[in-house]
């Protein structure tokens, strides 16, 4: 359905907002919603409406200005560029509160997102159960990412061991890997890591916050 | 020392990969790194050597090219831009699992980044400790925001609760929020509030991923 050649052309930052266009889509459809337009759809997602027209004008021929968007439509074209029908059997590696807390949340608003199996170095945890699963040794890691077909990972390993774990992970045959660990680790070429940096979030966060905060003061003053 | 003007306009994306930089910046100190090209920090950082050489550009003239950067000047002045050096008390809302890894992790790295108070709504954790800390009921945020001058918070409170749990920080006076709930809340303007959205990290490196696989496939196959 979605012309191949713009999916391939589908920009980074367009592709970062998908899956919180298709989260907002579902909310509407559910609410009994069938269509909407730029400006509304702008409101709910905090996103500029000149941004989500371009976006979407990424994607194809999506709607029609005045009329709006189909939203059962987007749903699908949406679902379809992400492949989102087809079950993601995640591995967890590191068992520590981070690990912990994203093995019981799970993804759960998230039906297609499954942490299926998790991994620690550290055997007091070995044979722990967590969701349904049992913590496993690291040395099983290659052998269950195979019987399960899985290509991504999420490593919770501290910085200092963090390389060593992403070596091992990709010698497993994972791609994906989603690291909380933000300083950055070597990988081949055919494997991408997404960092999670709540350090520089935070920091960045702040920044903002401050720069604006004195603007303000000066404004008012 | 920086050129107020420069400050004000670092572009956000900029402004998102100082801490990075700053990160970096300080290992490279600590292991007697004192001069560095931007090649050589691309390679570090992984960020593209045009994308560093840009950043630093919005800063001021904080190199020479061929010569490269010095890094006790480059780690003093974004010390300065991201005003690090002033202590942030951070306040905590939410101690479920995700609450209690952040407590208990605490940007260890970050001296001046610190979960300074807990607050839940749940009776049954009230009192607990946790890394020096007692978990306080929602009903004392507004005093305890007061009393340590915080204007940092970070919420893992569920989406169902996010809003109404954002209400009452931002009743409390505190202007910047680090949200793990993805779905957007209602702020007043002068309140900023940054979104870790992991289902759609996880979704958008899986998009790349399969479909940087995908071609991979044709080319080979």
């Amino acid at each position: 359905m979605v012309d191949e050649l713009h999916l391939k052309n589908v920009p980074k930052a367009t592709a970062k907002r998908l899956p919180l266009y298709l989260r907002y889509l579902n909310m509407l459809q559910d609410s009994g919603v069938t269509r909407i337009k730029s400006k509304e759809f702008s409101e709910l997602t905090q996103v500029p409406s000149a941004t989500i027209r371009r976006d979407f004008s990424h994607l194809g021929e999506l709607g029609r200005s005045g009329y709006g968007y189909d939203v059962a439509y987007l749903i699908e074209v949406f679902n379809e560029i992400l492949n989102t029908d087809e079950e993601k059997r995640i591995v967890l590696v590191g068992f520590g509160n981070l690990g912990k807390a994203l093995a019981k949340n799970n993804f759960r608003r998230n039906n297609n997102l499954n942490i299926t199996a998790v991994f620690d170095s550290d055997p007091a945890v070995y044979g722990q159960k967590i969701d349904g699963h049992y913590v496993h040794p690291m040395s099983e890691l290659k052998q269950v990412v195979a019987d399960l077909g899985s290509t991504v990972a999420i490593s919770t390993v501290p910085s200092q061991y963090s390389q060593s774990a992403v070596d091992q992970i990709v010698d497993a045959g994972i791609t994906a890997i989603l690291n909380f660990a933000p300083d950055r680790v070597d990988v081949p070429n055919n494997v991408h890591v997404q960092y999670i940096d709540l350090t520089t979030e935070l920091q960045t966060l702040i920044f903002f916050d401050e720069n604006y905060q004195k603007k303000l003061a000066e404004r008012l003053g």
